[in-house]
């Protein structure tokens, strides 16, 4: 845990440079618009721990898995996402001596990420070692407007001399990514130079051949007055404009760096240079400041449908703007082709960026915070991948149109290292299948259910039935050789989530067949059509398989049993382990970690959560009550669950510590990991603690139904959510709850219990 | 399976190229003397299939595992055995065309191992595009008297034409392991050249900083009259002697290849290249014939003491030949710093060269069949290697003196990729203890329990008692995530082999520590003062372990089970696989192996074979019943012990057919992979399977006993073993079992349950 941060309503501030800790400055400060990203690294070289990055949405490279013995089945690819051309970077000269950012020389530093406007500043002020003084001022954005585009200002002061000062924005392409599994570069370079006023790199991946160009242009100024702009210099994969000039003490030397990075993704690979030339006029012609506003703009707008205001505890308030903050630069949701990456734009670990994460974590959070569309997306790109889950399965040996999606996916095909994960954490279907009933559930468009949906359940029931076997031992189904959601165990058998999860799926996908039946006769035809589905046949051996399927009790705790065999264990207590030996999975051999009894996420509990309303309040309270106490969380994705549950079943205290903790993981560093970038997808779980947990929203038979409770330290808080095209706010104080209904059309809500009808405009309120 | 190999009694014999089998030939012809080793290799260019293979004992590489994500106790390095200088080539030239072995070319081909003289010889007629006809000849061997020599002859006889040949007997250090993880080079190349008359390479590994140094002289004549020796060619670390001459129509050209490869591993590295020059002067004044005859005579010796005859079937002959011979040129015991390879000098594959297959397999063959200080010699190895082992437990987690020995090594160090293996397949220290106990039961020689033995079996058995947990669900001690020998599963639950031989590991070092504390009195007190060994309280705690422990049975069946939960499983027979399927794990999907009932190799029935005495012949025909239809045998260690078990329990014609199939796995190539080199230590269990299992031979109470069965069309078959100073040949023939006593003093034996005292040179003979 680190509490260097400081806490204010609407910025993440670094108040002198914590050197140390700068690899992790640099994920909090991470900035990017859904279609470019970057860390926040310095513009200056930086002489301390630092990892370059910056990203592209969509461009990646199938890195060649790493295997000790490869088997068959095994993924041939590890997808990475790439790093990309470092746009960033100025390099100064002070009277010919290259500078760079030395711990040691700052007598000064402000950091700020400003979430409300999406942008980062710093104010730096610098000793050099022969006693001159200066001080540096940037800010820079990704346009949310124009997406391609991203801004800089940057600017040096000398304090106490006059002397030459050279600024040299560049643009970088000469990149590697940390993570590559043969320490190969995943770059070919193909040309820099100038085009016009335009200073550009060109680079294709290699394998994908995704190709991106970077330009940019820049606006000299001394004092606010243009001055004249510098010629090429330039290198392999670098092009960079220096310019030196004499600054007298106290005057303000300035650049403005407008920069486009355009991708094969987006536009044709010929005219990639000609769009970027295009941009970069416009930009330069409209000015910096315009740009700006304009992208301030889009924040305003989206802080406006999804902003949570939280009183009197400044540390939740700001953590739930950061959460908010970072999903919507990750992913806003206008491209099929798109996901969310567990790291976002902040940092290259996990590879791929499609993990169940999206379907079970992030999907809730734009379901009610934005457009319907954006959710829609994330469930056609599955829809779109079907095939490649067919085939995915297939290699496995399984037939019959039986889909496996995969667990980390790029494009659809599985692109991670490990069979432990990739073979055997197959609960992931049930997310995807998951995701189809909570969106047809919280928006009523069982459209999508008919043209999409149905396909996709089909085959997922199909993997189920396959996947499990008759036990002549029980006499019952089992499901063998998996790993649950705790990734903390391997191989293991008849994970009761994993076989509850599959049971649900098979309903569902029989009961989606009946209502497709009966409401779009067309669609369902065409899906039994193209799925060959045996209508009779099928559903009647799903049937077989869910009245006889096994499930893991005990009978003495009455409490499911994470798997066969889990109360072999030795049970400890999470908070037992002494505190240097945290986070476990940096201190303990995996041995021995596999062997404890100790649980990384929620698993029976995830089950718990998905499925609520088949259980009972005490239900939960006993599984809670026992496996909580037995969990680390250390997934990113594990407090936000154990929150929700536990305001569930009234427990607050826990409630709140773990809400904090979902709510701060990366501005505390709490699992010791946010130098590789932050928990993107788990940040939507704390905004599910909030709204779902303390809020306790919910939606059943086509309504809104709200519980609140109120961590006692908090003066209110409230949020807001989009449904079926009404908009609502929920404050909740104290005292009373009230909603307000911010829409054209009245809307039903079960409030505590109570159903109240909202006119547009009303507040109603209870005690 | 492949059947072009000819059948002869002491020769392996390829009779016209099969070039598409090239590899495996290549495997099959291997040669070696316990010190050096090469695969069969053609000495000229060759234009098919082929890996390139010599290695050296001891000489390895610590190449960097290949893991998807690291997790803490990963091991670091994955040994590599090291593919070391080709001295076998030579290139030839005729008429200035640059001569190769070109399959479509090849109108003779012979090629004949022959076993008894440790010998590999060609004839070679072949047929260059222009139509010139070319007869070449060659043999070589390594010396198995003078350990760092190799020798080879060679020569080329033009048979319708007379023309200019050139011959270019080579040394070539410019060579890499297909098998690297990164593709990295191991060697740095240091020097070649000519120092008086020897030509030389000189590299050493990197990391590891062996230094090798291969010398070369050659003569060459003409029709067996000496001609002078050409001028060094060279290259980076490559030498050559290409001497060109006329060669009339009929004349013979040839060539004698006198090597020395000498490693630091035996010399100093400042005198490798004097000694490699000594040993050359040496050879070449006695001549190549007078080395290949002390060697013939080196085999004649070893033949002598264990060469097994049988009549009747000439492919079991063969095989068993094979099979002892293999072994005997991949260790010979001399040095207790090497151990036996998997492969041996035949193939890269596997790294590492101790696996538990030499405490399990390897260990009765050099009993019987060697001088006692060569299987000491193999126990020494691994207490030497107890700190290590005591380290490795460490890292896991584990303290007080606790012993992990490594799943795979070369100098006590875990070096294996995969977490699986190395922290779950811990059954290996019950090997290691048991090798022990098989140790002193067979010679009788206790003095090693007290100045080694008991040292070791301290720290594997704090080592299970740490590595067990009490489960208060069954009230028993559990042994949690486990991989049994059956690779074919993993993390596993009680696995029956496991569970059962840790208790016996505890019991033999309690009856172990009795025995040394009475009978040599000051190495127990030292002992126990070195590993702070607490008398009262550790075998207190070991006993409770014992009397708790946990083993899975099933009660209906009254087998017991491999481990908890297997019969969830869909239970199918290996034969009703479709053929075509076979071997599955190179067919099928590692997800579907493991979900699969199917058992690579014996893992109940090892502990069966292990512990035959604790149970009773019905116990043991159950539990054959029941697993030896779901095993695939798809380990090369399978057969054999079910051959011995087929034995005990009656089952002859499973015990016949599953020895033809450890006998002849390479020579037939039976589980399709004999192109990556030899299974030479399951070459052990061929061994066990015709001694143990058709010999019956078991050592009791100081007693051989035997009780033989002969295959019905077998006429005899007769081995010898080495029993406490006495030496036994056991004749077997369809109507009588004779025993000869071939040594100086009396022998008890127990012969089909009859005690009977065979006095030197008398004959038993027995109905």
């Amino acid at each position: 845990m680190k509490n260097y941060l400081e806490k204010e309503e609407w910025c993440v501030v670094e108040n002198g440079l914590h050197a140390e800790y700068n690899k992790i400055s640099e994920s909090i400060s991470s900035l990017g618009n859904g279609r470019l990203g970057c860390r926040g690294n310095f513009e200056e070289k930086f002489n301390g721990p630092s990892l370059q990055g910056s990203y592209i949405a969509g461009i990646y490279y199938p890195d060649k898995t790493k295997v000790g013995w490869w088997k068959n089945g095994y993924p041939e690819n590890f997808a990475k996402v790439l790093n990309s051309v470092n746009w960033v970077g100025i390099d100064i000269w002070v009277n010919e001596i290259d500078f760079e950012l030395n711990p040691n020389q700052i007598i000064e530093f402000y950091a700020e990420l400003n979430m409300r406007e999406g942008i980062l500043r710093r104010k730096t002020v610098a000793e050099l070692p022969d006693g001159k003084k200066i001080e540096i001022l940037s800010e820079r954005f990704y346009s949310m407007k124009t997406k391609d585009r991203c801004f800089l200002k940057y600017s040096v002061k000398p304090l106490n001399f006059t002397g030459e000062i050279t600024l040299a924005p560049y643009l970088d392409f000469d990149v590697k990514n940390q993570d590559s599994n043969y320490d190969e570069s995943f770059w070919e370079h193909l040309a820099e130079g100038e085009n016009d006023k335009m200073f550009f790199v060109q680079s294709k991946t290699k394998k994908t051949d995704f190709m991106v160009t970077a330009g940019m242009r820049n606006r000299f100024t001394l004092n606010d007055e243009e001055i004249e702009n510098p010629s090429l210099v330039s290198n392999t994969a670098f092009v960079s404009a220096p310019l030196k000039i004499k600054v007298n003490e106290g005057e303000r030397f300035s650049v403005e760096k407008y920069c486009s990075i355009c991708s094969s993704f987006y536009y044709d690979k010929e005219s990639l240079i000609e769009e970027c030339k295009s941009q970069l006029e416009e930009s330069l012609s409209n000015g910096y400041e315009k740009a700006k506003n304009s992208h301030i703009a889009v924040w305003q707008n989206i802080w406006n449908d999804c902003d949570i205001n939280i009183q009197g505890d400044i540390a939740a308030q700001q953590a739930i703007r950061f959460n908010i903050f970072q999903l919507y630069q990750t992913y806003n949701g206008d491209d099929a082709r798109l996901n969310i990456g567990p790291k976002g734009f902040t940092g290259e670990k996990y590879g791929g960026v499609t993990y169940w994460d999206t379907e079970a974590y992030c999907l809730p959070f734009y379901l009610a915070t934005a457009d319907q569309k954006v959710s829609k997306n994330l469930l056609r790109y599955r829809f779109n991948h079907l095939p490649k889950a067919i085939e995915n399965a297939e290699k496995l040996g399984f037939n019959s149109g039986a889909a496996l999606y995969p667990m980390v996916t790029m494009t659809g095909e599985e692109c991670h290292n490990e069979w432990e994960i990739t073979f055997e954490e197959i609960h992931r279907n049930a997310a995807i299948a998951h995701a189809i009933h909570n969106y047809t559930n919280y928006t009523g468009d069982k459209s999508y259910l008919a043209e999409y949906g149905l396909e996709v359940l089909i085959a997922i029931a199909r993997f189920w039935r396959q996947r499990a076997n008759w036990s002549a031992e029980k006499q019952k189904f089992v499901i063998l050789g998996v790993t649950g959601p705790n990734e903390y165990e391997n191989n293991v058998n008849n994970n009761w989530y994993t076989n509850y999860a599959a049971c649900w799926c098979l309903q569902y996908c029989i009961d989606s067949l009946q209502l497709v039946k009966e409401t779009f006769p067309d669609h369902y035809n065409k899906v039994i059509a193209k799925t060959n589905f045996e209508t009779t046949h099928e559903p009647k051996r799903w049937k077989e398989l869910m009245d006889g399927m096994y499930f893991p009790f005990d009978e003495k705790r009455q409490i499911f049993l994470q798997q066969d065999g889990f109360l072999d264990k030795s049970l400890m207590r999470a908070k037992d382990i002494p505190h240097e030996e945290y986070p476990i999975h940096q201190n303990w051999s995996w041995d021995r970690i596999l062997r404890s009894c100790f649980i990384k996420q929620a698993d029976v509990l995830q089950g718990l959560y998905f499925f609520e309303e088949h259980f009972d309040k005490e239900t939960i309270e006993r599984n809670f009550n026992f496996y909580e106490p037995l969990t680390v969380h250390e997934s990113s994705l594990s407090p936000c669950i154990h929150s929700i549950l536990a305001c569930a079943i009234g427990n607050h205290e826990k409630a709140y510590e773990l809400y904090m903790r979902t709510a701060r993981l990366d501005l505390e560093d709490l699992n010791n990991d946010t130098k590789d970038g932050l928990h993107i997808t788990s940040m939507a779980g704390t905004w599910m603690s909030l709204v779902q947990g303390f809020g306790g929203m919910r939606v059943r038979n086509d309504l809104l139904h709200f519980d609140p409770f109120i961590p006692e330290n908090w003066a209110s808080y409230s949020f807001k959510v989009k449904f079926r095209g009404s908009s609502i706010k929920v404050i909740v104080t104290q005292s009373e709850v009230s909603i307000i209904n911010l829409s054209e059309q009245k809307i039903e809500i079960i409030l505590k219990g109570e159903s109240k009808t909202i006119y547009p405009q009303e507040v109603k309120s209870i005690a």
